[in-house]
């Protein structure tokens, strides 16, 4: 239940399909006082946009964002403020290229939800895949830019969110040329110069071929305080692990050292503790910031892995809605590596989840009587 | 915001420290009509008790479940029954050891929760870890048995749950080993019997050297009908990597290939689907098990990496509550290698996140009216 | 704490202000196949709307719903059809009289949540009431005609809800002359033709001497099966008493005898069981259709009391926002009786608590694999 | 759907039925660092207990209530406090008297919910009602105790909170003798000392005539600040009207005038602010303390009615499980008025509600790093 909705204290529901008139979110218990124009989501929106290279969607979408509700302005507030009433954003769908769908609308796409909506509700919206489709992340990159800027009222320090591809195919980054300045410069946001390269070279190859490739997305949070989150069941980490493996076509979330931990020694493991400008500062952060389920402090950081686009022009043996064995291949606007569109959902995923966390620890900010004892 | 309850429909809450009088779970949306005694549940708990040998932590806790509420018995209904009323249950905690606790009341132990603990809440319990003592998971365990239980009233078909350990420190197993038949005949639960005796040795040197070792544990579900889960924010693999995240010193959590699938073709990936018994039947089953967030139907396989024990003989480098740089030397009754401990725990959670999606299908059951019509 | 959302199983959030650009709803967790068109959706507002006679506020809103996710068409479903994803409902504001609202901005009006919001979130949207405005109500009476539509797939037998005013001021109906083919004879949903002649003269004189009345309104539900509700927390009638409570205005809430079941002997409130038509019928139902928590299979009577309209003409001492004592006189375009636009809400929110719990005893219909076995 | 918890963030979760060993709750998310001993529960427990006068129950149980988890002490602390981790409270049955059965286990009393839960469950735990019965009150009041010393961390005021019974029967109490310093006179919690002489003769001659009488609860809370609540589905005044109505044998809530609000002309109810010791003061407070669903800082006032006893000598007519009409008589310990025991489960389900919305605001205390910005 609430199976579209994401967070306990700042909580967002998406909706929309591929190919209906709108998609977008509602955001329910954003603290009031946030300065928020449409062009803040904007921004974050025109960075998950497809349309941008040949290695992503050829599909246009403006996405272009209204805000309905949730900010109010008058000549005392310096711009629209959140009131901490339901903000509701609305992106129009523009681009759904009127096609026949008859191909995937009795047969099922391998490494598609096809086959799994159709057991789950005997029924389905197959233009573009509908609720399925990655155009709901427009949503969660909308919602994100709304966290990103809540955090900068919820907590004490700046936080600077940032993500970038690590790995494309088999092809892993050299950490010793990692530089956060090179994102912005290839059209994977590698941090990688060389790999950057390389990749463009084997991903045009896997489009020409009519394939598709895998890759794995790194999410840094610096600036977090330590004491975010909570044990057990609403654990930092967890609430992390859902967010990174809600998103599309992702398989595995890692949490700093994520599956290496299991190859560690005890003693590389147990991450020694010193002092450094009076703050706890751990020597190795292999838990990746949070022990417990709490944060330390430390650089928040997760990684998780997408799986090739499945929609490949190479034909695939499948079945029938009826039960028949047949073959599909898949034509239309896709992305040889889903995986780069996933660089800014999973930044506005850990916006989110911290956003979240913040609110749990504070409860309702702008409250007049309460907060000078808090 | 129910922080230490799990779940929608089959929901459960734990409650308990390491070293308090008790722990205990209450599950509340458990289907009425389910046949349920003490020793179901205490089978499981017997599985994941510490004590069992040299490689688990030498405290002894016979760990003895009593069911509290939730169940009935008369002559008309063959042993007790579930009623629909939340399920309490409740272990008393033994073999808590009277020792003085000085060392870590002061000092954060690297790798634990103390230091954030204290962080969010400023006071801690810190007699064995308190709260976030792996004790908590004996309360999962005896969930997961109930879970396994209801299972059996909600699906059509008996659900096989199976966990082993495929990775010890640096070393898989070879999978052209893999036997089920072998994880009850070594200490570690692992289907491999070559890479068992490896391990032995390896754990042993661990363990002498002060020293601990991680773990990868693989949970498999077989005969999971497909159309279990939920789009977009209640994926079933959403949910099976928050619930695998939430165990102790796990850091990371794959769904079928995992990491791997980011290396995989295109080809690889979209996994051909044939008829095969009447059924649809997927080739490869690299999404293990799981596509946009439902069942296929095919076996279910998540993997989860835990780290080596934090709690090392070995001293390391740390600071006091108070801020000061020190160090630290973890005595006690440890697991060299929590990961072993992690297996029950992993299959526990496992049923009860199949039962909380069985749940959402299914409504409550042993409705009189309703059933009929659905 | 999804403050804006109301349900567990079938749940809807709602998002607008009275002056904002629209408002709407989203509705996350209705089964797949219903039928639904925006007119199914349209009568029902259509029902609401501001405008229809000089007891409503005499604003102008056409009140137009669209459907912008959630159904889906083709030319095998005779009809848009629900698919399980979140139905996204938007209404338009249009007749915002842009007025100077300099006299709200500072000044609290009496009745109202002007100095609660204050209180709270330290900033308001004071235009039209912002988001405390009963415009609100829109939205769910939106809502509540999909679960109307909802209701029939999910029940056995078509439930039947309706609503009407029973006291207008100190004025009650005469239950003898109760006939609910009255209610859409005169402009109050009043079930005694004598009682509304009555109630319109003294409706006038309130309005004309800037006054205004409240208002009783009875929600009954027939054809509701025995068994749906729950124990303890989530028991039906608890949850009918939050959602009465929750709309705008309301100030109690009565289920059967109400506040009179106090004055009952224990003899006359034990209600006494025959069988009729092969049926449990129950002789006096002063029960209101719910014991335990749960419907009993009679009909189930709601009453909500609904406390006069706060804005009005006659001039109120009130303090500023600045901590002054001042005067206030609320101009514009109100309800004499907010009571009476009350009727279509409260058979919404008794149409939505009554899906929620439907779907809590079926979980999701549609399902393929299972529904055979329930 | 937790169906057996109540609140947002500061959750409990009952459990437990008549006959059973034990019940028990558990409280997540109450703050840390709350003093709390057993005795704080107790004497709340001891307020409600059986067995106390011969217009109660005579089933004879101690209600000794045992904290199994959630609090620590040291010589740090001054006393056991609570350190944010679940709390788990039990009380053990003694007293379910070995009876025969059989007349309920295949009858419907009237007035009771045996017969909704066997149309829910389809089967019930007959003994005494099972998890139907008033004795998991108990447990809401000693959760009731925890939260009323939470506020104490959590609100800037002392809160101070009383309930007393206004109406027995027919006969209310006159509010010119009001005087709180009565309730702890008679065995009534009745205010009015007249009122509480003729109260004892009529009930006696009802109980002696084997019938029972009904109540009105009145529950009153001074201390609240202006700006607890929320807005449209988390109005304070609804999840009070939720609160008071789960209550066993509850038919009707009220907020401040109630019922006589639609009585009320719009000057009355249009109450007007002055400012009194530097304070927003309301001259009437008709809104009972929450305007908008958020409370003013005036005295919150909640009244709720009870039917009379269910359980009563007097023969009923009914019908068996098979569907056959016979006749029931009532016999066992059962209060002549369950409203009297009613009254501190008020104020207990008062007290839960203001410390669910004190958090809502204040998020967790005891948070280090983040509250000195709050």
């Amino acid at each position: 239940m609430s199976l579209n909705t994401f967070g306990r204290a700042f909580r967002f529901t998406t909706w929309g399909e591929s190919h209906g008139p709108a998609l977008g979110v509602v955001i329910d218990g954003c603290p009031p006082g946030v300065l928020l124009k449409a062009e803040d989501i904007q921004s974050a929106l025109d960075r998950r946009k497809p349309g941008g290279s040949k290695f992503v969607t050829q599909r246009k979408e403006p996405d272009a964002v209204k805000i309905l509700s949730g900010i109010f302005e008058d000549d005392r507030t310096e711009g629209p403020r959140t009131t901490g009433a339901p903000i509701s954003l609305m992106i129009e769908n523009v681009d759904q290229r009127s096609k026949d769908y008859a191909d995937i609308r009795d047969k099922y796409r391998p490494g598609h939800a096809d086959f799994t909506y159709d057991a789950k509700y005997g029924f389905r919206d197959y233009r573009g895949g509908g609720r399925s489709s990655a155009r709901e992340t427009a949503a969660r990159v909308a919602a994100g830019a709304v966290a990103e800027k809540a955090l900068g009222v919820l907590l004490p320090d700046p936080v600077w969110i940032r993500a970038c591809l690590v790995q494309m195919g088999p092809h892993k980054i050299d950490r010793a040329n990692f530089d956060w300045a090179q994102i912005d410069k290839n059209p994977f946001w590698c941090p990688d110069a060389e790999a950057a390269a390389l990749w463009e070279e084997k991903l045009d190859a896997a489009r020409k071929a009519g394939s598709s490739m895998g890759a794995v997305i790194e999410v840094v949070a610096a600036g977090v305080p330590a004491g975010l989150g909570a044990p057990v069941y609403g654990k930092l980490d967890a609430d992390l692990a859902s967010a990174m493996m809600s998103i599309n076509a992702a398989k595995a979330v890692e949490i700093g050292a994520g599956m290496e931990a299991a190859a560690l020694s005890g003693e590389e493991n147990a991450d020694e503790i010193r002092i450094r400008n009076g703050a706890p500062h751990f020597l190795s952060n292999k838990a990746g910031g949070v022990l417990g389920g709490i944060s330390t402090g430390q650089e928040l950081v997760v990684r998780f892995a997408v799986k090739p686009t499945s929609s490949i022009l190479t034909p695939r043996r499948t079945i029938t809605r009826g039960g028949e064995e047949t073959e599909i291949q898949t034509k239309g606007r896709h992305d040889p590596c889903v995986g780069i569109r996933g660089v800014p959902v999973g930044a506005a995923m850990m916006a989110l989840v911290l956003a979240d966390h913040a609110m749990l620890h504070r409860g309702n900010v702008g409250d007049g009587h309460l907060k000078q004892r808090n």
